[in-house]
């Protein structure tokens, strides 16, 4: 879907004068604010150094180039990428390191790797069975080329990997006697763990992963000479990245780092998930940032306490349902919210959002900002929503904008789904 | 996303000798059956037809300007969208008549659709507010247009519309003093009515929906010669066209049914749908057919009783979990099917489908294709998948492949989202 700017001079920024938000921007349009972008950014980049770890953030969020670029400038070792499509995206995009966090399987996805190792990427992929690596051992071998792989260790009931240490072993033996292939480290990813204690159990599958690796070591499996181990989502880093730190891991091996949504954070299951960061790690006074919104309008108000929005599943992540942040009238100044208490988006069709308003709003009704009633909701009103999961709201826009405080528009960064 | 096609050659469909299926196509990818979408397209068009109505069918399903061609060509009066952006994206791509179902909101909004009726666009858009016709009404007047519109009747409990028929009168006078605007017909849609009795009540609402457009003409209220009377999803068309057939509407207005997803059908929502259509109508023989599907790799056999495929959230519609239909080798020709008994897709992640397989497949095991047992599954197998509502996997992908039925690439369609 497009963002659709109305005009080039957008892409300038604006003058500085006047404060029409968003003004000339066909809505619903999606929007990364840049303060708490830049905060992120610097957040995750600062943390990873902090434990010896290098950061390869999760491209698969936003698979926006230009985010990638500021997540590189920012420290970033390379980026993170789950198929063979999106890494093909990343180096043209100028990505020259590469970490598809996923098992590559299928003639043309090899071929697709083939060419961007061909062309010089410093590309590893991720195996966990045999047949996987007879496939690509054959494949590159045609093509005569190498590939860096890791092997996947995963968990009982969970989703790709190794179920033990012994699997691991053995697909090591494996890959040590398959020309094509240079094993280049151990990958984890602690998300899938299903637990009543996963604190607990996403730090001893952390040690496992430790273990694992130091067994492929001590087996002399690993064909890189500083293998890589690397694991996290965006929930449990802080965990993940604890234990390769205890275990001092930076000696010998490259712990690698994974998250991905931080970049923009969201306005639910990120922000619970951390809120256990922060309570794990008191010293740390701020935490990640909502960076990501949608902007929508109110299109009809048919029934009292009830609008309708024109924004639905084909504009925002739709996990949990969005969540009216702020609103502005059309026309109107950034600072000049005119409130959504007790509003609540209680479904969202493909182009439509419900949202229950307060049938009874007194208290509502007697808030003024400026001259205006906040109960005074008008069709043509700028509503801001979040979201839960990032992921699944960046790859509904074909472009996303990034804007600053006064909400306009600096930079129109496509996205590359 | 990208359905990659590896070469240039599949653009142009593959030779007659070899079977490799999707040979070169980087999966996952989304599939467009050319059979069945030629027997969806000449169904409904017949079904219009035999109603006395006018088809225009709702375009946001597919956003797809190929697909936009087809239907035209099929007979379509003309393409329904639902945003500013989409009726754009179809216009430039030779789409003249359009019915933008949707209240148009935003000065952007109006600025795109402006542009559209002076370059020549046959447009019309939905008013269900004064607040709304006031806008319209001075944005148009500025540019020196008339815009025409269709006042939507809703329900109670419903989405937008006026809600009852005296709005509609009293907006339609307004409308009458709006010089920039031209009131030319009544519209409604019945997908949101919930209702014990869904039938019963979607007949009455279809009955209000004449009765409103037959006052608006009493009271001289239209302006354009020939009304339009607009209603239908893709779920209850056939009793929108039976009232609209039974009233004779036809004589004196536009009748015009806009269902979407016919013309891909799908394997979930709208096949329960259409069964209804078809109790209804038991003179029709055969119903529409499923004609899109996702294709993607078993990329992991971590655990008995469980295939990870490479496909997930940013892939498939999940509405409800995608349904495995068919198998294959890589490689393999399309008549080849290795079967899917018994196999549930039971989680979706972003780029991940967990699959159950029957863990004591006995049955499965002993069958046999040729010279490979159905119980045999392998890492790199491409499995078929059928989604329900097809409007939310479309948005997934920037190509959209049609195949034939050797699972050749006859096109590769972009989207337009």
């Amino acid at each position: 879907m497009y963002a659709e700017t109305g005009s080039e001079r957008l892409h300038k920024g604006r003058p500085e004068t006047g404060c029409r938000l968003l003004a000339d921007v066909s809505l619903p349009a999606a929007v990364v604010h840049e303060a708490p972008l830049a905060h992120n950014l610097a957040w995750m980049q600062r943390f990873a150094d902090a434990h010896g770890a290098r950061l390869a953030p999760h491209g698969k969020t936003t698979m926006t180039p230009s985010l990638f670029r500021h997540q590189l400038e920012a420290g970033a070792w390379g980026i993170t990428l789950a198929t063979a499509p999106q890494c093909r995206a990343a180096f043209a995009h100028g990505v020259t390191r590469l970490l598809m966090a996923n098992q590559l399987v299928g003639e043309a996805n090899m071929m697709i790797i083939a060419d961007l190792v061909e062309a010089g990427a410093d590309l590893y992929c991720v195996v966990d069975s045999s047949e996987n690596v007879r496939q690509l051992g054959r494949f590159f071998a045609v093509r005569g080329l190498r590939l860096k792989v890791l092997i996947e260790l995963g968990v009982m009931g969970g989703r790709c990997g190794c179920r033990d240490q012994d699997e691991v072993l053995a697909l090591g033996e494996q890959i040590l006697e398959t020309p094509a292939l240079v094993l280049a480290g151990l990958e984890g990813y602690e998300g899938v763990i299903a637990s009543d204690e996963p604190q607990q159990d996403v730090r001893a599958y952390a040690w496992h992963l430790v273990e694992a690796a130091q067994a492929l070591d001590h087996d002399g499996l690993f064909e890189a000479r500083e293998p890589i181990l690397t694991a996290s989502g965006s929930a449990w880093y802080d965990l993940i990245a604890s234990v390769f730190h205890e275990a001092r891991l930076g000696k010998h091996f490259v712990p690698v780092l994974r998250p991905g949504c931080y970049v923009v954070h969201d306005h639910g299951l990120y922000r619970e998930a951390q809120r256990g960061v922060l309570q794990r790690r008191p010293e740390i006074e701020q935490g990640l940032l909502p960076a990501l919104e949608v902007f929508a309008q109110v299109q009809s108000l048919p029934e009292p306490g009830l609008a309708i929005v024109a924004m639905g599943k084909r504009d925002i992540g739709g996990d949990r349902l969005p969540m009216a942040q702020r609103r502005y009238r059309e026309g109107g100044c950034p600072g000049r919210d005119l409130g959504v208490a007790g509003w609540e988006v209680v479904r969202l069709m493909d182009q439509h959002a419900f949202v229950r308003l307060p049938t009874h709003p007194e208290e509502a009704f007697d808030m003024r900002v400026g001259d205006m009633r906040v109960g005074d909701v008008r069709v043509g009103d700028i509503v801001a929503f979040g979201a839960s999961h990032p992921c699944l709201t960046f790859d509904k826009w074909r472009r996303v904008l990034r804007v600053d405080d006064r909400l306009s528009v600096c930079e129109v960064m496509a996205t590359h789904f």
